[in-house]
């Protein structure tokens, strides 16, 4: 798959898989809706109930920063199973213009957060390296 | 989400994506299929397409066997969402009884299996901690 293509399914598809790591170095996974602007992906931590976990993943990114996102597509037709996965450095993005531009982009993909706001941080991953299959 | 709802989901789920993490530290995402066994998870390296990407896979657990695997549901009515993550270590069953019995469950689990026969290795996942969300 070349890039352009990975791009543009990453691009419309509406929930991915992101993976931090823990301080104890054990893989930590959570579905989460995103955006892509150029070659940064932002995510929100974006329900009150979910805090202590959200802050878990924010906690694994200050402590360290490797992390990776997996958009795929599962179809009882194996021939029509693909996935896209970007690996980078994630940071959280606590306020300023970056916040309120990123907060724009995901109201702009999903309609659900014009109306459910979005209460807690924003996590930025800087693109590396984009995979894709097949 | 109780550890009995969490594993009903698990079982049922046709798919889930699996997080090793690299040599270098980084993590690695791939979606799997996967069957599970009481507190075992197997999953097949299945398709020889894959074969560099499927050794990392490998070369990873080999390395460090800390992993993640995360079955999820997204819906665009986000009061339908729902995850399950199970944390443990995994590691490469390459032979003997056990990659029998995997096969046998990976195959009673998925049709695509049937006809589809798995050329490559095994991996077992021992659970150490269920959680789900809601």
């Amino acid at each position: 798959m070349d890039q352009e293509t990975a791009r543009d399914l990453a691009t419309a598809a509406r929930v991915a898989t992101l993976a931090t790591i823990t301080p104890e170095g054990h893989p930590h996974l959570v579905p989460c809706c995103f955006v892509l602007d150029g070659d940064t992906i932002y995510t929100a931590v974006d329900a009150k109930p979910k805090t202590t976990m959200a802050l878990r993943r924010l906690e694994n990114l200050r402590t360290n920063p490797a992390c990776s996102l997996l958009v795929h597509h599962y179809d009882e037709d194996w021939t029509e199973l693909w996935w896209v996965r970007v690996d980078g450095m994630g940071r959280v993005v606590e306020g300023g213009q970056e916040r309120e531009r990123a907060l724009e982009l995901l109201a702009g993909k999903y309609e659900q957060y014009r109306t459910v706001p979005i209460p807690g941080d924003v996590v930025a991953v800087e693109v590396e390296r984009w995979r894709g299959w097949p």
